[in-house]
């Protein structure tokens, strides 16, 4: 069938990615460990279909300036576009409309899936990559965007990361009065403010300063162009959401301190002044229940905080991973952002006539995996490999023979395999090492004739070996290895298992 | 946001579907049993992402006439179209060819995924649906091919199925040399005769007679056009492939009776001869470790069976599940396959210059999810509902103590939530029922000033209620209720909690 010339190219389309054995154990282990806490919290498991109408979905998606960029679409038999889900959020709110009838209210439900981003590809931007997201539909107030900032933070408490991590906190409905309070009327201007804003954790206060004003010139001589509102406005803005700013001195400050200058000179303002009584019930229960202690804040109110999608209406979270890891220039930059969201109380609205309040999480998982990776929290070893039964007699009936070994130890629950490729006994001995066996079986004609077989221990004989130094010695020596009686297969391997799961457990 | 006249239908594309909380805990159920099977045999996790380039899938689909059906497809930026994958063993081809050099060969590997086909849907076809594959790459014997087979009879068993499914086992090649031997060229005339082979399970004998002959008028009076083989070749192929019809009788006959039948007579074609020699080398490894035992035979030889997918190139194997459900009309009819596969030796080929023999095995993870539920064996209980603590007080001190009470339990570990809807108590107790909850917590302000809590629980409730007749009785009685210490609380929740566990272990 091969033919040289018509070869095909063995490649991904950009910005999609094999995973290994490695990567999908130690996900695995992590979901399940976030599956916990959420179910822990009162929430079901609920999935949707990767697509859905492209109306349903409708456009959030931040800084998208072309229509129809950032979603992957096709049109189905009878003309009407479907789209690939660029998140779990849109979906969720199409589900609960369409059974809503039949669905207990306030209804908790999370899921994890793949997710697609029609984009240019990057380093660690991925085209198809998982969330793992927890949302509770029909409920209105603070009480519930709350409950998702503690859970959360019970999440990353549960996963290892006490003490590495911030969820902050803030109201989109803060900077709606704020635009108000500005009279700013250019929705171009407006993205302009807010993008600023979202700087203030990696440029400080003097950075998002020049960008609400003049523009900034950057470390390789870029300019970036600033919203040109006067110093009055650049100082009102930078007193309310600069608060967070770590040259600020108010890190640690409590919440409360955090809101009441939130307020500051801003209470002829409503949607402002309602955003902060918002956040002052949320603040509440922080304190009640323990995540907002002095010193070692799990929950902070962060009025810089700004989130990018477009649907969001009330109280919206991240998590900041805290600890520092190396940047691409080995200069050391805080982790950051590995998840966030909000209240979109419009968006399952826009299938139903009646008000549907909602609020949401969502974890990158990748990003979240890549955290407790560095961190050593999320084991990447290998899981131990198969026992490898060696084929070195091809007649049918020794090779029959051979896969009976293999059937008994399995029924012992020992993990083997019979050697099934075509190669020699030195590349099956490399063909074990390659696969992290615990032991090699290797039966011979002879072997089989007197009902005997040769157990190879490859991890003791590894280590064994390290003493000796000569390769004739190496070789004479036979380190790790012994002949047992066929009838006591399955009892020498089961030793060695025994002894491998002792050494995996630490 | 809402506005009436502008209203999204708030539904799927067709042949898509949402999953529940109960499908998705039964099938995580399922599948961490044949994960366990698959990494015992030696098979290690690997994934692939959706999305493959269209020339790298390739076309194999079964019976698709129009260019592009079945597929999803569309165009990236630049230009080179994309495809969703269809199945698991393409982009598993793929995946081995572009990391050949750094993986170990033979190449065994599992992953569960969805697959899309771009079809009619109808009752029970749907356009997403999920795959469980495994894989053996780089194996060019039947050993290999056996050992697909017996792992596939060992997930059934895991499953709970001993003794209600065989694994069928049959060879392309088979096929290819009784082409040879009938002499047929045409290949729209071929593909009719392998549908017709196709049918003997449910036509018998005679059924397939008739559409190998002049053709066959169905109960509903449609007729189908048959091959028009003259008698001598309809009984060369029902002496082969016949030889599995219930009615012949040689059910339960040893495969190597069937194997010396489907030679007999055919001795003069060396590519069925090939065949055989392959399918008697997979059966003296069946024979030896006990999966072909006469009476209560896991794997069977079948000559009749024939698998759709266009790449297979030598053994095919399927697992029938041979207990009875009722139809759609109610009459009983065998529940059918579940899965199947067989050996691809040109899939790999496609994107490399040396030959890569390959073999695997795909269960449709929704239907034997159905067909476990069917027979009892998959539980399909919804899991035991969560803790609710009331909101009766709606002052905001009050529901951070309310807030405080579901942290607590949370934190002892059991499953609890705090109402987070505006509705008042009769309502709440009616969500705390169709939540499945244990137990309910109410805190008055009374309570709450007295430092007591008022616990119910409902299962025990609901059970004593039966008793009670009357509604003012019920009502007086406050069955499963008492008033318990705000420090006890968690130890009261506790005592509920064990009960309802040791409920759900039965």
């Amino acid at each position: 069938m091969a033919d040289r010339t018509t070869l095909i190219d063995a490649r991904l389309p950009r910005g999609f990615e094999d995973r290994t054995p490695v990567d999908i154990a130690a996900v695995d282990r992590m979901i399940a460990t976030i599956k916990r806490v959420y179910e822990r919290y009162g929430f079901d498991p609920v999935e949707t279909p990767l697509f859905e109408y492209t109306e349903a979905l409708g456009k959030f998606l931040p800084d998208t300036d072309r229509p129809n960029a950032g979603v992957f679409s096709l049109q189905d038999d009878d003309e009407q576009w479907m789209s690939l889900r660029y998140d779990l959020t849109a979906p969720l709110a199409r589900y609960f409309a369409q059974h809503y009838d039949r669905l207990p209210k306030p209804f908790r439900s999370y899921r994890a899936g793949y997710v697609f981003r029609n984009e240019k590809p990057g380093p660690g931007r991925f085209r198809q990559f998982m969330q793992f997201d927890a949302d509770t539909v029909g409920a209105a107030g603070p009480e519930a965007d709350a409950e998702m900032c503690m859970m959360m933070a019970d999440t990353m408490d549960a996963l290892g990361l006490a003490g590495k991590y911030v969820v902050k906190v803030n109201n989109r409905r803060v900077f709606d009065g704020l635009r108000e309070l500005l009279e700013v009327e250019d929705d171009t201007r407006w993205l302009i403010i807010m993008r600023a804003i979202d700087k203030l954790d990696r440029l400080g206060l003097d950075g998002v300063a020049a960008l609400l004003g003049d523009g900034r010139k950057d470390e390789s001589g870029d300019f970036t162009h600033g919203a040109n509102l006067p110093p009055a406005q650049i100082d009102r803005i930078l007193n309310l959401t600069g608060w967070g700013d770590p040259t600020s001195g108010a890190k640690g400050a409590s919440n409360r301190i955090t809101i009441d200058n939130m307020r500051d000179g801003n209470e002829a303002n409503a949607t402002l002044m309602g955003a902060c009584d918002d956040l002052d019930r949320m603040s509440l229960m922080f304190d009640a229940a323990g995540y907002a202690d002095l010193g070692s804040e799990r929950i902070r109110i962060d009025p810089s905080v700004v989130r990018g999608l477009e649907y969001y209406t009330g109280p919206v979270f991240e998590i900041e991973l805290t600890f520092q890891v190396p940047n691409e220039k080995g200069q050391p930059v805080v982790f950051g952002s590995v998840g966030g969201g909000g209240r979109y109380d419009g968006l399952v609205s826009r299938f139903r006539s009646e008000p549907v309040p909602a609020t949401g999480f969502s974890i990158g998982v990748s990003r979240l995996a890549n955290a407790l990776k560095m961190t050593g929290l999320l084991s990447s070893d290998e899981q131990s490999g198969p026992v490898v039964v060696l084929v070195l007699d091809r007649d049918p009936a020794a090779i029959a023979d051979y896969q009976k070994m293999t059937s008994e130890l399995r029924q012992a629950g020992i993990r083997a395999e019979m050697y099934l490729g075509s190669s020699g006994m030195n590349a099956q001995m490399k063909y074990a090492d390659r696969r992290n066996a615990a032991a090699a079986v290797i039966v011979g004609s002879n072997e089989r004739a007197e009902g005997k077989v040769t157990i190879k221990d490859l991890v003791a004989g590894a280590e064994q070996a390290k003493a000796i130094k000569d390769n004739a010695e190496y070789k004479a020596a036979k380190v790790g290895q012994w002949t047992a009686a066929r009838a006591d297969l399955v009892a020498e391997l089961s030793k060695i298992a025994a002894v491998a799961k002792m050494r995996a457990e630490g």
